[in-house]
């Protein structure tokens, strides 16, 4: 077991753990950057560092259209490409087919698509998708799923959770045929809509797969936050306790939190990299938006309680005019403190279960963030 | 005397001085990084140190119409608003009103200009430039000149030169007014185009006038390296050994060397941060263009005898994959490389002025960058 379970809360399901892989260790729970391109956007591996990250994730239908995965496989993997020394996680390149590209044929052998960038075809299937992911080298990988629509018919979730569930059992085999079963570890993906029946049904399948860690997909388009909320709550419980669970492309600083009461361990969004892009922050009281006016001539930092280096050498003043110049530096620091924010969440909420207090902070962190 | 000789080439006119300004001591020869709206583009001020950077060059003009320089001032001067911790100079505003504006009148009093962000009209003479420079703060501020197109008749030279001096003058006044006198040096600047008779006139002009040190303007627009090189050439000896010379707005590394040669102490130039916003990079082994494709699987640094955080940490295919996808890492991690090659290139022209090889390293030098 890779994965081990250090404290779980008395009152709720929220849990420590530390998760080790061939670059070191990582403490859950924990929030991974998004580097889709082998970059997280706007800042350098040492920014990256200093932000508290642990562990980045990059996008296999990304990095295989550009620059290829042999590219990067023959420089060494994705970290001494990258230059990010941290643990690696690449998704399936599933969620990107199904939402990004255009499809042209979804069929049991795999997904004909075109790339966003030239119209060029190209085809996925569990075999493609883990031989990328094995080119790539990231510590954690994943299967590769079908992403239905939201709302979607229950007869088409069924047959899709069909043909993800044989997707999860391909992937396993290729990736046990590849030779690289200990280097990087698999994790399957639980599907099955917003149905707590079919949820169950997929986390048997899934389970029965064995893989060292699970994942809850198919949460993060559309279904808004009382949704997201429901699902996680029936079925993260269904998983085996003893393996992270990861919640993918979830969310804002609340959403986090309260899926970490529900025992989830992992989690990647785009949110607060794509957000600071718009001028849009993540403080600990509240949402702050660098563009409005009101910041021309404030002399206080972003955020006061902050330890990052945009809170510590910079005043708001300086953080709206960047904005407003139009000035590179603005998306630079806004995204490292974003980024830092998130990472600094996490930490404080395995300080507050190791201590025994999560559920009285958590209660006092959200006060603060919706009062303003 | 603000401005220290350290020692000057036997074989050239290039010399190590040490400028002493209340944000710390600068060794010339220095090269200048220019941050036009208080943020050296793409770099963050950490990088800016890393590079080597010794001091930064802020622009009235840009500064003026945004944020304002009376915000500037309120928050405490540029250095502490853009949280750069180096000397700082501003220029006049007098290139960028000529050059960037919508020009509507030029008279004796001053420039009436549109600004080119909201076509505002707006109104600079010798007294408001000193006036917004004092409220900028820098260590080291501009008289306000007239910039006359090249080329340009020789009687309407004439008559500019007449306005430019008379404007010396009175940035002079205006400043020793201001109580700044100490606390901002006031550099002259010697115009006359391509003229020898005209710059000696300047020079004269402006020597008299006894700023703490002279800058050579009018020579980075059109002139093209050979022109640029022969004003240098007779205007440089006319000026004042004891203070520091400041050849505005060059160049290329090429023309920085063979200044230095001709006994220039300061330069400012946008070439390395522009250039490395188009992937064009300068190394030692000449210039590199990261978009070609012969970088793509490349595993070199992008120059093997630089030891900046760019060159020690990723691949050529890595910044490729950058430029290619278009991730703002490429102009990040290429303008820190760029800056740092002028910086470095200032560090070893004054090694080898005190070691006493320079003419035979820069020859060296030249040579290796013209080979490639």
């Amino acid at each position: 077991m890779t994965f081990k379970l250090i404290k779980t809360d008395e009152k709720c399901a929220a849990r420590v753990g530390e998760l080790t892989t061939p670059h070191g260790k990582i403490q859950t729970p924990v929030f991974m950057p998004v580097g889709t391109k082998a970059t997280v956007k706007g800042l350098t591996p040492q920014m990256v560092y200093d932000c508290g990250a642990q562990i980045v994730l990059g996008n296999t239908y990304h990095l295989n259209l550009r620059p290829g995965s042999e590219i990067i496989k023959d420089l060494g993997g994705i970290q001494k490409f990258s230059g990010i020394d941290l643990p690696c996680l690449t998704d399936s390149g599933g969620f990107q087919v199904f939402s990004l590209s255009g499809l042209n044929k979804v069929t049991d052998e795999g997904v004909e698509f075109k790339s966003h960038l030239d119209g060029s075809k190209h085809f996925f299937s569990p075999e493609r998708s883990i031989e990328i992911q094995n080119n790539l080298g990231a510590d954690i990988i994943m299967a590769f799923d079908e992403c239905p629509p939201h709302p979607c018919e229950r007869s088409d979730l069924e047959s899709s959770l069909k043909r993800t569930h044989a997707w999860a059992k391909r992937s396993k085999d290729a990736h046990l045929a590849s030779g690289n079963w200990d280097k990087q570890q698999l994790f399957g993906i639980v599907q099955g809509g917003i149905h707590e029946d079919m949820r169950r049904m997929s986390v048997e399948a899934i389970e029965e797969l064995d893989f060292p860690g699970n994942a809850i997909g198919g949460v993060s388009v559309g279904e808004g936050p009382e949704l997201l909320r429901e699902i996680v709550s029936f079925t993260a419980p269904m998983m085996n306790p003893n393996k992270p669970r990861y919640l993918m492309g979830v969310g804002r600083p609340e959403d986090l939190l309260d899926c970490v009461e529900m025992g989830i361990d992992m989690f990647d969004c785009v949110m607060p990299t794509r957000n600071a892009r718009n001028n849009y922050l993540f403080t600990s009281e509240g949402q702050v938006r660098m563009r409005n006016a009101v910041h021309a001539k404030s002399d206080i930092p972003l955020d006061a309680n902050c330890d990052c280096y945009t809170c510590k050498n910079f005043s708001r003043a300086y953080l709206h005019h960047l904005v407003k110049a139009d000035e590179m530096l603005a998306p630079i620091l806004l995204s490292l403190h974003n980024i830092h924010f998130y990472c600094k969440l996490m930490s404080q909420a395995r300080e507050h279960i190791i201590i025994g207090d999560f559920m009285s902070w958590k209660a006092d962190f959200l006060n603060r963030i919706k009062a303003n």
